[in-house]
């Protein structure tokens, strides 16, 4: 049996611009890594080296899940947990989703039985739920599924795996700007016009087409937020030009990740990522705003298992 | 060349559920059948076989787009047109439509040139804007296409035929109630509450997902409107029982067609599609309603054309 496990949860970008709350996808490299150990005690510790992370495990995110594990499964043990955060905290990019779906993921490994992907989910999203104050599994589920995601309802929970152009890229830019999820959530308008609703739901129906059909051009035609992002757009600083420089180098869209600071931008194989990216920050740093970009194949792997004794 | 050909038109379910101004597809063994002469004045002359058709043919939905047909192409010849309505008038089959896609496909065997899908669809849709005051491809596209169509955007109209399981039937029943496309539209509401739209426009994405991936357990799990069936739902007597009747025999959902008044089931395969109509059938003469019903292949084919000479 397993005394300790570490998990490595990939960044996620969520929303993909054109379906909030619903569709994400996974990023390579850059991730929260979590080491979870037995403990004899029915507790969970957590442990962390980012102190504005809380630590009191049941509104941690990597814990709160956890906790609800013990009780469930009435275990007569609990869980030390590690937490490396590599993703930047408040960035957009799936922070809170990654330590739940670490620490799950790892004490999953230290159970006597082994739980289904399905309770894997259910006890990620308790931990996420924690932190974000609300259910919205547009993060947990590709972070801990891997590729694009598209997760439907909430009990149960539906996640559908999207298959993924090989040649589509994702360059994610990060701003030195925090942004609290709450706070973006605040911006949000409580209703939309019925037909921009029709809009935009063709525009997600439009993507995923063109994600099954392997069709870019597809993608690239429906791939944009009529309905978040021009509340959520003005509260970067330089989100416009960034957002221009994206396309004008050859985007197939760019939106908000998640709900902000950081932007993503999905385009046609990895060469022209490198340059997107390369315009974004330029934009940023013509903004006056620091920033730092990441560049990943769309079809990037879920949470794995780095290491267990 | 061609001095007159006839068409056949398919009758089309609009919205499903779902896909509401977004998606529609064809039915087999029910339309309108429409006959285009080459006149050799510039104009265009409508008879009908239904008194409540306007005949002026600026207003008649197979007629208006063969006016700017002669106008764009500075032709030197009309048409006469006949037009027997197969579809009932005012049922929410896409009737309209179905004249539209039929007079220009006609017209377009007369023409010197031949047009392209792209046009065929530009001048149907100017017909059935002239019957439904505003543009909405969810009918127009799939009754020229055949099949299962998500319409997107405007100009340029972009048709994605979405591939159908092959056991993927559908019911339409038609109660003898009339009801307009105008009042129909007067009864939505002007706005969708945010996690309504969410939950809707993923349920519309889980629905193609399961096209895709001939999933009709996926697509029976969000073949569901939110949106309108509550405003549009109460205008037809019974509605609620034959739904009901509908799902209690296996459809794997049921909702409005178009506007209504009818109604359409999909279901897994002709017997169920049999058994789900007679049903249905039964639940509205219960409610003191008249009603017939049809079972057609979702993947109907689209107009065609049947005679020229």
């Amino acid at each position: 049996m397993m005394r300790t496990a570490t998990a490595f949860a990939p960044a996620t970008v969520g929303n993909v611009g054109v379906g909030f709350d619903l569709l994400g996808h996974a990023m390579v490299s850059v991730g929260d890594r979590v080491t979870v150990t037995r403990l004899e005690r029915r507790t969970v510790v957590v442990h962390c080296d980012s102190m504005t992370v809380p630590e009191d495990p049941a509104t941690n995110t990597a814990s709160a899940g956890l906790l609800r594990l013990i009780q469930d499964l009435n275990l007569s043990f609990g869980f030390d947990v590690v937490l490396e955060k590599g993703i930047p905290l408040g960035s957009g990019m799936g922070g809170s989703a990654a330590s739940a779906a670490g620490a799950i993921l790892a004490a999953s490994r230290l159970l006597d039985e082994p739980i289904s992907e399905t309770e894997l989910l259910r006890y990620g999203m308790i931990g996420e739920s924690v932190a974000t104050g609300s259910f919205h599994p547009d993060n947990l589920a590709p972070c801990l599924l891997g590729g694009l995601v598209l997760a439907l309802g909430k009990d149960p929970l539906e996640v559908i795996r999207i298959p993924v152009p090989e040649a589509l890229h994702c360059v994610v830019v990060h701003p030195k700007l925090r942004l609290d999820t709450r706070d973006a959530r605040a911006v949000l308008p409580s209703h939309v016009r019925v037909p921009d609703f029709v809009t935009q739901a063709g525009m997600l129906a439009g993507v995923i087409a063109g994600c099954y059909t392997n069709d870019l051009g597809l993608v690239g035609r429906w791939l944009q937020d009529m309905i978040v992002e021009p509340h959520r757009g003005p509260l970067v600083k330089g989100f416009a030009n960034v957002k221009d420089a994206a396309l004008d180098g050859g985007a197939l869209g760019c939106s908000l990740s998640g709900s902000g600071p950081s932007l993503f931008a999905w385009c046609d194989g990895k060469a022209a990522g490198e340059r997107v990216r390369d315009r974004m920050v330029a934009a940023f740093a013509e903004s006056g705003v620091e920033s730092r970009g990441w560049v990943s194949p769309v079809s990037a792997p879920g949470a794995r298992i780095e290491h267990e004794e």
